[in-house]
């Protein structure tokens, strides 16, 4: 019988943290993956390249939580540090592990570089460890038991692209043995209905210390609702998250849902479900951005998969370049002016026909700073939508207080929703 | 006479941190404003929002530091206590201050909501704090002064684009008055070297223990360095920067040197070189994108003024498209694929020509995953450049273990990079 883990903290070591030259996207990654397991984290600390310091907070995390996740200085260098001040604290000796060693040689063999002796340093491992391959590097995780104190230390490597799938690959499944409860979370993706309205209509579901829990979060114009429910087994947790969905499409957030994911597959987003749909339709897409510039085009093709789908797209800024490259006729600048219904229409009209795509969307608008007028205030965008069988086009009236950036992302997010309509 | 400010913690205050569903880009920030006063930041921490762990991480961080600087909690819900504890911790009454509920009155009339009753604890000021305004939302910031202790605490809302400005305006000016050095940084941006590359040439002037500091950032293909001179004045600190920038100029880093900027100015990128140069120049780009799909147009239009200088745009990703839209010929694709030299070459004519605009860059290439071949691995990628007077391509071969995001990114950093070589 394992000893069930409760609660956990995580100590970052880097004095690059504390400089603020990374942000430490380690701490939201363990966190979430300890979330997901049901573990409590009450605490997360960052603290230097400094024994002292990393003993202290060592002993203060041991003091406080049943696990204590490093991550960093655990590298070849002599301001690595991690390895020793954990040893020490636990009173273990560090030996050296020849099969480590021999992977370090040969990763420096496969890359053609020459091994300092420093890295043998990588090789040494606290009595009685468990040794995490490292698939991204050279310094491999450790995972330490004080059975004594019922204590569990996992060190894992600072690079992200080290530390997460060491994580995920050893740690997560030592860990899902040790947990009383099981989790499922699911995210529900919502376009086009602002946060607080979602709040106003999902009030009841959203009140604390029920289960499941939803929980919102937003970003740029999207929410996502996350949904998860703790159970004793993996069967009945899913039963209640799937009950709670049901709640949530009959409610009236219901027609802005356009898509309902496992929290565990990772990034979703518009451009995930606007590739999907056309793929399952066999429809292809073409772009035609003032605005945006590039933006919609660059999210589609983002998604691997969708040289299948996107037929081709224009980034036109000029008038010139939209008389030139799409067709819009001078006669409708002339009267209407490039940010008007009329040229976004043409603009789509114009993608289309040119690629042959089904289905073509167009921006025109203004992202500002600077630019707008009473009349046309930055923030107000033309997404224009150009099927064989139709055509539309939407006027986006966005806050001019809001940044460049926010305006060509939700502007572009407009588009990919349009592109969505269409196909389901 | 003011104290001297010599080191600070940073407490982050929020359950939504501690399960991971936002990352922690306050302390970040802070921590390099921090650096760049010279106050030395040891330690980081995060605690929920719950009082007795608040107050624990608080009387630890005042133990051990001369300012602690909160974030988030000062919102008008009943899980908002950071201002509560702090006023406790401190011994210091909340009294009510008028001209901030007037404030709070005013937002919400001016966007049409109704006042809560809640809203009112935002207006709560412990005894002789500083209020700090908030541009951005309705929580005002607060500064803390334990004369007795001589401690100092900060507090700061939440959310980013509340706490940004609100510590750059009202909290940096107060504590450049309570430092006894002065930080001058600049950063050397530099594209076409590798960082190891970098620190084997400059490996004297990164030694540690050095001033000025020169430190390598390493980011998607890109190395900056960023050079923080100390002195006990502006005019010394400056002329020991430019020095050192001299040097770095002067070594064999130089060719790939891009731009040297001031720290303070915040992002700075090949994509903002790119658009200055061709401002200054007079001269127009436009684009031609397979395998990048937009990114390069999307990240050219990020800038602001772009649209002075971005003649147009095309996303072509099939062939069909490479040959409809910027005529490159069926002959030269059949002879020798879409993905050579002479394809890239081909859509950098077209995009340039169809245009008119002064240069066009082109990207064709495997961002994968998946597609590649022995001839063509994945993270193949051709770059094109045309202008009246010539045409290049380069071959990138970078390696297919990337991700589909770092090859694209990479392929038009080189891209942008290209540009500005036809400028300087």
């Amino acid at each position: 019988m394992n000893e069930t883990i409760r609660t956990a903290e995580i100590l970052c070591v880097g004095t690059e943290l504390l400089l603020g030259d990374i942000t430490n996207t380690n701490a939201a990654f363990l966190s979430r993956r300890l979330a997901e397991l049901g573990i409590g984290v009450y605490h997360q600390s960052v603290v230097g390249d400094h024994p002292g310091r990393l003993r202290d907070a060592l002993h203060l995390a041991l003091s406080r939580a049943d696990l204590v996740i490093t991550s960093g200085g655990l590298g070849p260098t002599y301001d690595d540090i991690t390895r020793e001040v954990v040893a020490d604290a636990l009173g273990l000796d560090l030996l050296l592990d020849e099969s480590i060693l021999t992977g370090i040689r040969d990763y420096f063999a496969r890359t053609g570089r020459v091994m300092t002796d420093n890295n043998r340093r990588q090789a040494m491992v606290p009595r009685g460890a468990t040794v995490l391959p490292n698939e991204q590097g050279t310094a491999p995780g450790l995972m330490v038991r004080d059975a004594a104190r019922g204590k569990t230390v996992i060190l894992l490597p600072g690079p992200p692209r080290e530390l997460k799938p060491m994580f995920d690959h050893y740690a997560m499944p030592y860990l899902r043995e040790r947990t009383d409860c099981v989790l499922i979370s699911k995210n529900v993706h919502i376009f086009g209905m602002g946060e607080s309205a979602v709040e106003d209509i999902l009030r009841d579901m959203m009140e604390k210390g029920q289960n499941p829990t939803v929980a919102p979060y937003c970003q740029a114009g999207e929410v996502r609702l996350r949904v998860t429910a703790k159970a004793s087994n993996e069967q009945s947790a899913k039963v209640m998250c799937d009950e709670t969905i049901e709640r949530i499409r009959n409610s009236a957030v219901g027609p802005c849902i356009y898509a309902v994911t496992d929290a565990r597959d990772g990034d979703y987003s518009l451009e995930t479900a606007v590739i999907g749909a056309l793929l399952e339709a066999g429809k292809t897409v073409a772009t035609a951005e003032s605005c945006t510039g590039g933006l919609i085009a660059k999210r589609l093709t983002d998604i691997p998969g969708s040289s299948a789908v996107v037929k081709g797209g224009f980034v036109t800024y000029t008038n010139e370049m939209k008389i030139a490259l799409l067709g819009v006729c001078p006669e409708t600048i002339a009267q209407y002016t490039e940010l008007s219904e009329q040229t976004a229409r043409e603009m789509a009209r114009g993608a289309r026909v040119r690629t042959g795509a089904d289905i073509a969307v167009s921006t025109t608008g203004l992202a500002g700073p600077g630019g707008g007028t009473d009349a046309c205030p930055v923030g107000t965008v033309f997404v224009g939508v150009s099927r064989e069988d139709g055509e539309e086009v939407v006027r986006l009236t966005l806050s001019p207080d809001r940044s460049r950036e926010y305006i060509r992302t939700l502007a572009a997010s407009h588009a990919l929703s349009r592109i969505l309509k269409c196909l389901v």
